[in-house]
């Protein structure tokens, strides 16, 4: 019988890059900000979301309609737990901006009521709940956001059925940059006009990048990551959506950036770095860059966070 | 000016497994036996071959339509010598086997060609010669026999334009097998049959399972390996002309393989093991079973070659 260890918790829920450009639907990167809150209490009434900050209004309330809820909602039914959560959540990063804000509640609800739960299940076990709570809203299944969220890191995800999925070694000295223009690109829109079908010559060319880079990254390889790092899949149509991409990519490369491209499925865009101050004044290049094109836009660099969602209290019972 | 510094070479070019079942076209391994063997001598002749040994006469025996021959012109012309070479090439594989027969001997060649002259290219260097030669002859460029026979091990090409490919670590336990049914299968065949379009969602299981089997060999990890070595993309078309795969597969994994799969195009299973003695009682039961099924095989067993070609003698000046 598994009972509560805690009467509050509140955890992080990270932002996260899907894609990594080169691993469509497979790879992410954990970043250490921006991030979600989520402060959960037991509670006397049936489980429910108590509040939602930040997120001016949109995001559904009902449990059963809110990633965060259906996630916590899983969990209890999962372990048969009796007792009842009040969700508080405080969103710290926008929606729509390709830095998956719609998992990072979730990894941070997932990961504050496991806690306060006593940890009966590992990180790793956490990740069908956020799975299944993102495909529910979603309408399609795709963990390279919440499970780098949940476990930190760089994460393949090698299959969905069933889920499998491991985290690769990251080089000691690899910075991430972001920078989320003021715009809006709803993944499901984002999702419409890629192609359901591609050459064989395309697959085999992509899975070449692909294992090329995974490589790389095993071998700290630096200039064969940058120069693996390439879609023909996902980025040729969506860059449609991202006029602004092959010249913030140009810019980036000025300031010796191992990389940069789409963010997910935009609006934002990731860069990698191995150096800290090379990342800083390439991402307020290309803020000013943006701003001349049209679009305000804020930034955020750091190492990548290989811890993933964390407690940030805990009030014992 | 490069002159020879030997008048005669032999050499031995290895058989070598295509595709590895996750890899289509990406990925080869270097086998230590079968192989071809090459012995070239300094002539006053224009270049040309002078016997060949074991192909039962099929092999063309002009210079310009031999992949061996087209290997060496190449060369000679690349590094602008003026010397001329007789090249007497001993098959020791059958053709259409799926073990890259035709590579070999080129690759033979050319390695023989390069010692002869004092060695004024690398391995690596060597490559293109005999991707041009594979490619003049199948109408095809594809490196995933003859890379890995040049160079050993495990290799992984990551692109062809332009060329590029990385040898991968391999486990130090890892052995293979080879059954070669007496049943021929043309590689141009054999690639007919495949879809010119896969969807994308197929594509992106297949680059999961990739990604993932590099990540295992990076790690030993022989569960992984096993895991991940599934083939969507060539395997259900190609087992159509290779009725006997599925319960191949089933005796080889009675024995505890890690992997049976099409080598290359086929007819030849190759298979992986983590030890000696059960990949040659599972060959032996695969020859029995092929037996059964209508046709005699041969098989080879051994460590994964490391060492890719190799010169087996060479007569100073």
């Amino acid at each position: 019988m598994i009972e509560a260890r805690y009467r509050q918790v509140t955890s992080f829920g990270p932002a996260s890059v899907g894609n990594l450009t080169v691993g469509f639907d497979l790879l992410g990167m954990c970043l250490g900000e921006p991030g979600d809150e989520v402060r959960i209490s037991l509670c006397e009434e049936p489980t429910h979301i108590q509040s939602i900050l930040g997120d001016h209004g949109r995001l559904p309330m009902a449990i059963t309609e809110n990633t965060a809820g259906i996630a916590v909602m899983s969990y209890l039914k999962h372990l048969n737990i009796g007792q009842n959560i009040s969700l508080h959540l405080t969103k710290k990063m926008p929606l729509g901006s390709g830095m998956g804000s719609s998992g990072a509640s979730a990894v941070a609800a997932i990961t504050a009521v496991n806690h306060l739960f006593g940890s009966p299940l590992s990180r790793e076990e956490l990740c069908p709940f956020v799975l299944e709570a993102e495909g529910a809203i979603s309408g399609s299944v795709h963990g390279d956001n919440v499970i780098p969220a949940l476990l930190g890191g760089i994460v393949l995800i090698t299959g969905y059925h069933p889920l499998q999925f491991k985290k690769l070694p990251v080089p000691a000295s690899l910075y991430y940059g972001l920078v989320h223009p003021h715009l809006e690109i709803k993944t499901s829109e984002s999702r419409k006009i890629l192609p359901t079908e591609i050459s064989l010559q395309t697959a085999i060319r992509q899975m070449g990048l692909l294992a090329g880079f995974i490589a790389a990254l095993y071998e700290s390889d630096f200039p064969s990551m940058k120069l693996y790092l390439q879609d023909e899949i996902a980025e040729p149509v969506r860059k449609t959506l991202m006029p602004y991409l092959d010249q913030s990519r140009l810019i980036a490369e000025s300031y010796d950036a191992i990389h940069c491209g789409i963010s997910g499925s935009g609006p934002s865009l990731f860069s990698l770095w191995d150096d800290e101050e090379a990342a800083t004044k390439g991402c307020i290049a290309l803020q000013k860059y943006l701003l001349r094109w049209g679009t305000a836009s804020e930034y955020y660099t750091g190492l990548v966070n290989q811890e993933g969602a964390t407690i940030l209290s805990a009030l014992k019972i």
